[in-house]
C-alpha cells in the first residue's frame, strides 16, 4: 500500500511551510489566491485527499452549504445551481438542494432542514416575499449562518443579493417590439411580491410611456410560470375588443403557451403578432420558431453567490458585509419577435 | 396568544389514547394506515405543530433523506424527486438533493456529505456502476442508513432498487419501428456499465432477431444523453456505406440531437426516417415534429422509492428487506416515428 500524501509532501514540494499549506486548503484569507491556486493544484497533483472530518472539527465548520429554489427542472435555477457548485467545490464546500415548490410551508421546513444539518451557509431564492418565514430568516442571521439571496430577493438588512438587471433588460425588450411595429403589447406579469416581477412590469411600462404608447391595465395579465398561464392569457387578451399585437412576458413557459394558443387561433408569429420571453430556457432555441427571450446569465449568478458566500465565511473580523450585486443580463432576439426575417 | 394544539387536544378530539396519536405522528407501524391517515388529517386541520427537534431527539432521526441523481435538469430524475417528496413529506420527512453531475468523486463527496448531514436514508440512482464507490456504499449500509437505487442501480446484495422494465419497452420500441417498415435500425446506446442501457440495448437486439433483422455493429452508437452526442452519431451513420433508415434512442436528448442534423442533411422525419426517443421529456412534445419516447414513470418510480424507504425505516425487527420493484414503463408513439399519419 502507498503512503497517503501529507500537507508536508506538499509543503516539501512547494518550498513554503506546513502551516502555510494547512491555511491555504483551509481558504484562510491570509494566504494569496495564486498561493492558494499553486497549493490546490499540487495537492491535486499528489493526490492528497484532505481528512474532511479532522477538517471540520478543527474549523466547527460542516463545508456543507444549502441552497434553496423554488423548482430544480426550470433550466434557469438548475444552472445557478451549477454554478454555485463551481465555485463551491472547487473551494471544498459541497452543495446540498432543497425545493420549496413556491410552497411557503416547504420553503420553512427546507430552512429548518439545512439548519439541522449544520450548513456553513444558505443560498436561496425566496418563493414568495408576503410569507411567513421572516422569523426563520432571522433565525438563520442569528445563527450566524451566511445568506445570500439570489434572483428572488427579499429586502432584509444585512443580507446580501445578487441579481439581474430586471428593469433594464424589460425596457429594451419592450422597445425592441415597439421597433417591430407592435403598438398594443400586453405583459405576461408575475407575482408583484417578488422584485425581479415587480421591475420587469416597471421596465415594460416606462418602455411605454417614452415611446408615446398608453398603458392599458387590460393589458397586464398575471400568470404563474407554467405553459397553461400562457394559454389562458391569450385566449383573454383575444377576448377583449382591440386584442394586443404583441406579448412581452416574464417567463419562457407562459411565452410558450401562448405561441402555442396563437398557433391553435391560426394567429402567424411574428407576422401578426410578436412575442418575447424571459430565461432563455433551452426549448427557446429547439422551437420550430425560436423565441426571443432574456439570458439571466444563471451560471454567473450562481457564481457570483457562492463568492459573496465564501466572503462571508472567511470574514474573520465579524465586519457586517451587505454587497448588493446587479449582473447585467441579455435581450437574444429569435424569430417569435424579427419581422424583417424571410420565413 | 393562543395555547398551541398538543397531542392531548388530538386525542381528545378523535378518542383515542395520546399515546396512538403520539404512535400515529411518528409512523409506526403498529397504528394501521386508516388510524395515521385520520390523526394526521385531524392534527393539519387542529394546525398542529410538531416539534421536529423534540421528535428527532427522542427517535434518534432526522427527519431528513438524501437523494443524489446524475443531474437535476432533467425533466425524469426532477420528475422522480418530485415523486420521493410527495411521499415523503406526507410523512414528515424532508428531502434534501445532491447532485453528481456523473462524475464518481461528486458522487463519493455526495454520499459523505449526506452522511454527515445525518439523514435517515438515502435514495440515489447510481453515475457509474464501475466507480470506487463501493466502499462509501457499504459504509452507507454499515451505518444502518437505508439505501435504495431506483433507475441507475447497482447489483449489491441487501440493497433495494426500483426501476422499470427497460428490456421490454425497449423490445417494443423496436418492433414499432419495424412495423413502420425500418429495417436498418440503429441504436444509440448508453453507458454499458449501467443495466438500465444494458437492457435497453438487450432489448433492441432481440426484437431486430425475433424479426428476423440481422444485428449490425455498425448502427450501434456509444453516446452520453446530450444533443451534441446525437448529432455526431447521425453524422457517423451517414458516412456509412448503406446508412440507417431509424433510430432507436435510449435518451431523448440525443434523440432530438439527431433529428436535428438530419433535419441539416434535409432527410424527412419520419417519411424517409423514423426516431424513437427514451425519457418523455417535455421538449418530445413541445417540437414541431413531436418526438415518439418512453414514459419511464418517474413520479411514481419516486414514490415507490418513498415507499420502500419507509418500510425499511419502519422496519423496527430489523429484519433484511431487500426488495427489487419493476414499473410499467410505457410507449408513447408520436409524429417522428409515424408514418400512417398525413403531414
Amino acid at each position: 500500500m502507498t503512503r497517503r500524501t501529507t500537507i508536508y509532501d506538499i509543503a516539501k514540494e512547494l518550498g513554503i511551510t506546513a502551516a502555510s499549506v494547512s491555511r491555504a486548503l483551509n481558504n484562510n484569507p491570509k494566504i494569496s489566491e495564486s498561493t492558494r491556486k499553486l497549493v490546490m493544484e499540487t495537492a491535486a497533483k499528489m493526490n492528497y485527499k484532505q481528512n474532511k472530518l479532522a477538517l471540520a472539527l478543527r474549523s466547527g465548520k460542516s463545508f456543507n452549504v444549502g441552497v434553496i429554489v423554488p423548482r430544480i427542472d426550470s433550466n434557469f435555477f438548475a444552472s445557478v445551481i451549477r454554478g454555485i457548485e463551481e465555485e463551491l467545490n472547487e473551494h471544498q464546500y459541497n452543495v446540498i438542494i432543497c425545493q420549496s415548490h413556491e410552497n411557503e410551508k416547504r420553503e420553512g421546513e427546507s430552512i429548518n432542514t439545512l439548519l439541522n444539518a449544520q450548513v456553513d451557509g444558505i443560498l436561496m431564492s425566496v418563493s414568495n416575499v408576503n410569507s411567513d418565514n421572516s422569523n426563520l430568516l432571522k433565525r438563520i442571521i442569528e445563527k450566524n449562518v451566511p445568506l445570500i439571496f439570489f434572483d428572488r430577493k427579499k429586502n432584509i438588512e444585512g443580507v446580501s443579493s445578487v441579481t439581474i438587471n430586471d428593469f433594464d433588460v424589460s425596457y429594451e425588450a419592450t422597445v425592441h417590439l415597439i421597433k417591430q411595429g407592435c403598438s398594443r403589447i400586453a405583459h405576461f406579469m408575475g407575482n408583484q411580491t417578488l422584485e425581479i416581477f415587480e421591475n420587469r412590469f416597471k421596465g415594460y411600462k416606462k418602455a411605454l410611456e417614452d415611446n408615446g404608447i398608453a398603458f392599458n391595465q387590460d393589458y397586464v395579465i398575471q400568470t404563474k410560470s407554467v405553459l397553461e398561464d400562457g394559454k389562458r392569457a391569450v385566449d383573454e387578451l383575444f377576448s377583449l375588443e382591440s386584442p394586443p399585437d404583441a406579448i412581452f412576458s416574464s417567463s419562457d413557459f407562459t411565452a410558450l403557451g401562448a405561441i402555442k394558443q396563437l398557433k391553435m387561433k391560426g394567429i402567424k408569429v411574428p407576422k401578426d403578432f410578436c412575442v418575447v420571453g424571459f430565461g432563455d430556457e433551452p426549448f427557446t432555441k429547439f422551437m420550430e420558431l425560436s423565441m426571443t427571450s432574456v439570458d439571466q446569465a444563471p451560471l454567473e449568478m450562481g457564481k457570483m453567490a457562492a463568492k459573496v458566500f465564501l466572503e462571508q465565511i472567511n470574514n474573520k473580523d465579524n465586519i457586517k458585509i451587505e454587497k448588493k450585486v446587479v449582473l447585467k443580463s441579455q435581450l437574444l432576439i429569435r424569430d417569435s419577435s424579427s419581422r424583417n426575417i424571410i420565413l
